[in-house]
C-alpha cells in the first residue's frame, strides 16, 4: 500500500462528474484521506420511495460508489474495478430532505481483490442509517500508481 | 398464507406506474404467481457504469423491487414494507443492451418479517448474473388481504 | 463444467471421515448429484445453545461443509478450496432432537471462484430453517478432474 | 441505552463457563466496555481444517458469540437472544497455533433487534483475518437491566 493517495479528492470528483457516467452527478466527495473517504449523496426527490423515505437502491448506490472511490484513491484510476458482492443492513429510517453521507474504511487491498465497508448517516444526525460491506475485483492487468 | 395472490400482475404494474414513485417506470412485471414473480428492468443507457456494463445499483434496485412486489402480491397493498437487509453477489458481467430479469422466491412470510431471494439473468441468456437475498419489515398494523 | 461428478457420494464421505479433520464425523452425505448435494448434520447435544435449539455456528458449519463438498464433487479433490464469504439468514427456530439437512445449489463454477447456496431444513419438516450464500476460492494451480 | 454495562466481564465469563453450553469453554472474555468487547478463541487443533488453518465455522462461532455477549453486556442476561443473520468475509488465511480475537461494535440496540459487527485478528498480528456483520432478535418480553 502506498502511504499517500494515488488520486486526490479533486481528481475523484472530476472523474465522478465526467467519465463515471450518468450516476456521478448525484455525489460529492467531501473528504479523501488515507484513513477513509466521505461521499455525499445530494438530497433529491428522485431518491424517495413510498413512505417519503430514501430508497434502498439510492443508499446502496452511495455505499457502492463510496467504497469504489476509496479503492481508486489508493490504487489509481482503475475504473474497471467492479463490485463482486455487497451485504447491507438498513438500520434506521432515513429522513427525506437531508443529504446522506457514507464514511468508508478499506480492510483489504490485495492485487486483484479489495474489501471495504461504509457506514451511512443522515447529514447532521448521529445514529447510522445503514452499513454496507463491499468486495471488489481489480483488473489483474492494472498497473498501480 | 393465502392460496391465491392478493394482488395480480396488473395491479402490481399499476402500482409501479403510479404510487411507487420515480423508480417505477423502469420496471415491468412479467409474471406474478404463487410460486414467484418475474420483474424486468428495461435496458437503458442510464443504468450503465464504466466498462459499458450494467451498474450494481441498477441490479440491486431490480432485486429489491422484485422481492418487494412478490411480498405485496402475497399479502396485499402494504407499500410501507421496507427493506431491512440485502446480500447480493455479482457473479458475471451483465451485457449492455439487454433487459435484466429477476426471478423471485419467498422463503418466509411472517407477520412482520418477510424473507426472499432473487436470481438475475440477462434476457435470453442462461447463466445468472447475480443473486440477492433480501429481508423486509412489514408494518405491524397492516391488515392482510 | 463436467457432465458427471468428479467425486461420488461415497468418495466424499470417505474424505469427511478421514482427511477432513475433526469436524467431519458430524456429517453424512445423503446425496450427491450433478444438480446438488444433500448433507446431514447428525443430531447431538453438543450443537445446542441456550433455548434448547441448534446453535448458529452448527448451522453455519453444515452450510459451509455442504457447499464445499458440492464444489469438490464437481471439480475433484481440491481440499484447499477455502470459504471467502458467507451470508446466512436464520429464518425459523430449529428444533432440538432432529438432524438438519442442507440442500445445495452451485450457481457459478469458475476457474478460481465458486458460488453456491444452501437451504437448511430440519429432517422431516417442510419450512426451511436457514439459507446461506457461500463463495469459495479454488487454488489457482489445482488441476481439475 | 444505559451508560454503564449491565453485565461485567467477569459475569459474562461465568455465563460462558456455565449456562452457555458446550461451546462456552473455548472462549475467554478479554475485555468488556461500553465501547465494545473483545472475545478470545483459544487455539486448539479441534478448530483446524484442511490446509492447517482455522476453520470457517470456528471463526463464525467466535464472531457470533462475541457480538451476542456484547449485546448481553448492554441489556442484561437475555440468553434467548438469537442470531437472525450473519454476513462474514474471510479476508486472510488465519495461521494455526495462535488465538483469534474478535473486537465488536454495537451499531443498533433496539427493543427487539440488535445489530453489531466484529473484526477478527490473529493474536499479535495487525491485519484482520475476517469481518462479520451480525443481527440478533431480543425476546420481546425481556425486561432490561
Amino acid at each position: 500500500m502506498t502511504q499517500t493517495l494515488a488520486l486526490t479528492r479533486a481528481q475523484l470528483q472530476t472523474f465522478l462528474d465526467g467519465d463515471f457516467g450518468p450516476l456521478g452527478g448525484d455525489f460529492t466527495v467531501d473528504r479523501a484521506e488515507m484513513d477513509g473517504l466521505t461521499l455525499r449523496l445530494k438530497s433529491s426527490d428522485k431518491f424517495l420511495r413510498p413512505g417519503n423515505t430514501i430508497s434502498g437502491p439510492a443508499m446502496f448506490a452511495l455505499a457502492d460508489v463510496a467504497v469504489y472511490l476509496a479503492i481508486l484513491s489508493r490504487i489509481g484510476m482503475a475504473p474497471l474495478t467492479v463490485t463482486t458482492s455487497c451485504s447491507i443492513d438498513f438500520m434506521r429510517k432515513p429522513e427525506a430532505g437531508r443529504d446522506v453521507l457514507a464514511h468508508t474504511r478499506i480492510l483489504k487491498l490485495g492485487r486483484t481483490l479489495a474489501i471495504g465497508d461504509a457506514l451511512l448517516f443522515m447529514d447532521g444526525l448521529d445514529a447510522p442509517v445503514a452499513r454496507a460491506n463491499m468486495t471488489y475485483s481489480i483488473p489483474p492487468d492494472f498497473k498501480r500508481a
